[in-house]
């Protein structure tokens, strides 16, 4: 069965090799078509559809259906390589005191941890079905979901299986913070060993990446040994490896991301120099968080930076409930135009190739033949809407 | 005919007067009620559904019909007091232009006032139509909208009958920049008279309101002499007074707005203490527009300053092809708090009884018993959610 997908509008791909892309500085390294059409064909039970053609719609070849997008234009699937979505109770309160100084103590991230542990496993899995299918809502094909709010094996292991039921990119972050109940003394490096034992074994099953939250300045997150410890016991145990790093101060995590061959090092708000450097030279993605700089009110990352040194920079939603609680991938890249410096054409890269090189997908990401066909239709003719319309909800997953 | 709306998560009313509201500061100022149920009646062909009655869910009167919320917050529908919907053209390219420091003329408002001028009736009406679609589906049910891309007799008038098809809330606005067809020698004070006379008698019989880009430091704009003549041509013409003003700079709107009683005054980016108190001591309400600083990367107006000198303040989105082509309330409200000092409640107020306020409206912009059922349902049992999930679409206006 294969389907031709026509009347587009401008269709971004981008890859920056296809034959016929427009030529304009806003549209750089875009590869945008225009007056173009696709072809998928696939996607019985076992296969998710692939393109198979692209090309000027006067030359189009037939297929078994034809779909008629009048005028809309449309984009790879978002793909947002950062999220915590296994999570129940809700912290809107938290947010709502941090915002305007009213004093409340929600209970942080045990209230997250406690709230987690203490639903069902069919309640967790509506709770992240819903919040799937509202990116997908949104244009988002592809997401990666951490656990992160179990935080004992039982827990962790739960996350990550639940996870699994509705994407392949599952990490495991049990070395997300030291645990509430486990803060008194000796009580972080017991947890530190579980982490690295018993907790990984269980976990890596249903995973393909660990993580950690590398932030020596703060009291219940990890420094770069424990750090080192966490991802180098969960490479022994076949996963491979992404940081969370320099979120909230200078610090090694970049240095060790890279160091150690880490897919992505997430977040990036605080680099010096040499970790800029470190990023240009390496494989490892920079992949910038702006929806948690806009909920905490502190300093964006500055990507321009990253960008004009040559790293590779990725933009995602952490979608999460302490510090971030939005999946929106548009304003992820609205965000990062007015924000972090960022054309429009760098931010849309970022959400969607970026994302794939994060995850080190070669399959996602662009409209190229052989990739998925995950494309993401706008209620506009020009992709450029989905910064200048921010906040409209114009964006969303193609169901093909 | 009566409706019975149950299993509402918060009942936000913005009626502080009302019993049983939840004493909690992070709601403050909000009426806000749990385990509540209203009744709507009437909503026959001749009059919008009012509210017949509010109160706890266990003391429900029986009605005709009931729906259940499910849990839903629900809260009084927006009331987006500053809108420029009658326009045609595409201008992303000029947006994503300016974001990215890519040099390129797209012409700015002469574009869009040759667009506008070349479009027919039908598809002008079909583009308003369109636009005011989308503010519902993001709960917004009272929209004010301006003309100001005619920008001569023939296309005012157009501009402002179509607008009156949609809403009650029409504003004359031909003293939006002198046109660009009108910027030779003597050209400026003949468009001026031509304003005042002849435009602004084809205009009144569809407006409600006459408004004026007061802003000397722009040299297509108005000074403040200027802009009074307009102001008091209009209201001669039977229209009520709103003024755009310091906006760019510091600069005469504020106090003209003030003396000559007009319900508001938007932008007041740039504001002296003096204009503050002028406000503090009005019937003139302050509209922010933070979506137009967003767009054009400008600094926000401070809220906070404003609040704390009791000045009455009101949000709205400013939808425009130029500076603000975004028509969503709760981005609004999100960058109210994020980025102009608002608590969340004050943010929800300014974007429901602000813009009655601003819109001199007794009949909504509050769920109170009298008043038009204009309400907006949230996916999410708390309104602390327009926020804390920023750019995610929640909030949808209710069809009842």
């Amino acid at each position: 069965m294969s389907m031709l997908i026509t009347d587009i509008g401008e269709l971004v791909t981008c890859d920056e090799t296809i034959d016929g892309a427009v030529e304009e500085p806003l549209h750089a390294g875009l590869g945008m078509l225009r007056d173009a059409a696709i072809v998928i064909a696939g996607g019985g039970e076992d296969a998710a559809p692939v393109i198979e053609w692209i090309g000027p719609a006067a030359q189009a070849p037939a297929a078994d259906w034809a779909i008629s997008l009048e005028g809309r234009a449309v984009v790879p699937g978002f793909v947002d390589s950062h999220s915590h979505l296994v999570f129940a109770g809700d912290r809107s309160s938290e947010f709502a005191a941090r915002m305007s100084g009213t004093p409340y103590d929600g209970g942080g991230i045990a209230f997250s941890v406690e709230a987690t542990r203490a639903a069902t496993d069919d309640e967790l899995r509506t709770l992240i079905a819903h919040r799937v299918a509202e990116m997908r809502a949104q244009g988002t094909t592809t997401v990666e979901i951490k656990s992160g709010y179990g935080l004992n094996v039982q827990d962790e292991a739960r996350s990550v299986r639940l996870a699994r039921e509705v994407t392949s990119e599952v990490t495991f972050l049990g070395a997300h913070v030291v645990p509430p109940d486990r803060r008194d003394e000796g009580g972080r490096a017991a947890y530190l060993d579980l982490v690295c034992g018993e907790m990984i074994q269980a976990c890596a099953p249903y995973a393909r990446w660990v993580d950690v939250f590398c932030e020596p300045s703060s009291p219940f997150a990890f420094d770069g040994e424990e750090s080192r410890r966490v991802l180098e016991a969960g490479r022994a145990a076949g996963l491979e490896l992404r940081v969370h790093g320099n979120q909230l101060s200078e610090g090694p995590g970049v240095q060790l991301a890279v160091e150690l061959g880490a897919a992505s090092v997430d977040h990036c708000t605080f680099l010096t120099d040499a970790d800029v450097e470190a990023l240009a030279g390496s494989k490892t993605v920079a992949t910038l968080l702006p929806g948690v700089e806009f909920s905490t009110r502190q300093p964006y990352p500055d990507a321009r930076r990253l960008l004009d040194a040559g790293v590779a920079v990725a933009i995602a939603s952490d979608c999460n409930p302490g510090t971030c609680y939005s999946s929106s991938m548009p304003l992820m890249i609205a965000l990062a135009v007015r924000e972090m410096g960022m054309t429009p054409a760098e931010a849309l890269r970022a959400a969607t190739s970026g994302g794939a090189q994060a995850l080190r997908r070669t399959d996602i990401g662009t409209v190229r033949v052989g990739q998925r066909a995950d494309l993401a239709a706008i209620e506009a003719a020009s992709w450029l809407h989905i910064p200048y319309r921010v906040g409209v909800p114009l964006v969303r997953a193609m169901e093909v």
